[in-house]
């Protein structure tokens, strides 16, 4: 199992595509030097492009007796400087970054100034109109618990189900910066984006705090606001039992 | 007097020069454009290639009839992602933003971690061996007062005299972070950076706490430790009399 820390900046996501660098491709061909496999390389979740992650899980199965330590050491010099490596294990056969996993902590960096950022232009929403935050707490508080959350996804990936639960959405204020953290057994495609679009809305008065349940009771993806921008997004952790 | 923040990553420092973008070059090339004037645009602190503000200070001398916060805006639209102008107010015609200034905040960004950083990697020293970081602080403290400070500078610049005045030097740390701030009336060339290389010697016990001062004593440069490097600095603020 490898944790994961990289930039999404410079990459079209996480999952290996036919065209264009992606975080999983540049792991799995460091992999290919470093142990001559062609390993399948499993992710815990497919970050989109230019969303970042503080730590990513992916885990491969592989004969190498290279002990893990050594991995992440020659991981780290074969990977690009925006992708590290910040730890490896050796797990039970049956683990799997994804199946295994039993939730997942998300932030999401919004920006609040007239200004636009040159510091975190990368790695924050920009937002530059007036935001009541604490109408953002009270319509994130409706959310907390086991929702279907259809109305907050993307309609793109196939799910078996679109019921997750949130267990929290903590706000984080310090300076132009608000973190929004969110911890939760699962979030469909694009989830955390469009509820921080929606209350991003209902922080400048678009929309009324009560206006968060729509998507949720009418299921209605046109209900939620806008989809907030991929650059804010950190992927925080990966939870699993502890058995593991 | 244009406040201004960047990221230096992509620059060859402030100051204009022959070959390679700089941010002095970058304004003074939009300023002309908003306001079809060649002006002149003094900087409070030539920041080195790699080096970020927060907020840089520069003024110039303009004929415009476009109000302080229209040239803000005009310039943001013109300015590349990385160069932000996050204030502009008219000034006494006799203010200059680097004769005019009465000190200058700094900070350091150490990022200490056995591994390097992929977020952080344009904008933090990465140190991964072990830091006493207390012995860091003790030696820190030495240099607060009225020094002559030329065994801390990179003897290129000619100036006229080498004596300084450092009002603090504070570190914060969190999580794999640890920021260095400085506050004094002024600094040398290269000075925040040979006194964070020091202490990061010192911090890994290759020099003594009371090693810090030979510098200051002989006045020699070789009795200081290494140059941290430029990513992990960053000029916080510019500070002037009341009366401006």
């Amino acid at each position: 199992m490898l944790q994961i820390e990289y930039d999404g900046t410079n990459y079209c996501g996480w999952q290996i595509q036919p065209n264009g660098n992606t975080v999983q491709a540049e792991i799995t061909k460091a992999i290919k030097k470093l142990t001559a496999e062609d390993v399948v390389l499993n992710g815990a979740g497919r970050t989109d492009s230019k969303v970042h992650a503080r730590e990513q899980v992916a885990n491969f199965h592989t004969l190498t007796h290279i002990p893990p330590e050594g991995i992440a050491r020659g991981l780290n010099t074969l990977l690009p400087e925006d992708i590290v490596i910040i730890g490896a294990r050796e797990m039970p056969l049956e683990f799997h970054a994804r199946y295994s996993a039993i939730g997942k902590q998300y932030s999401y960096h919004i920006y609040h100034n007239k200004y636009r950022t040159a510091l975190y232009r990368n790695h924050s929403y920009h937002v530059s109109y007036p935001l009541q935050i604490d109408n953002m707490e009270k319509a994130a508080k409706m959310l907390i618990g086991r929702h279907d959350f259809k109305g907050f996804m993307t309609n793109k990936s196939s799910v078996k189900t679109t019921e997750r639960e949130i267990y929290a959405i903590d706000f984080h204020k310090k300076q132009d910066s608000i973190w929004i953290v969110f911890r939760g057994n699962g979030f469909l495609y694009n989830m955390v984006r469009i509820i921080v679009g929606t209350l991003v809305e209902i922080g400048y008065g678009r929309k009324e705090v009560v206006d968060i349940q729509k998507p949720l009771i009418l299921k209605d993806r046109t209900k939620a606001g806008h989809t907030a921008p991929p650059q804010g997004l950190y992927l925080d952790k990966v939870i699993y039992p502890l058995t593991h």
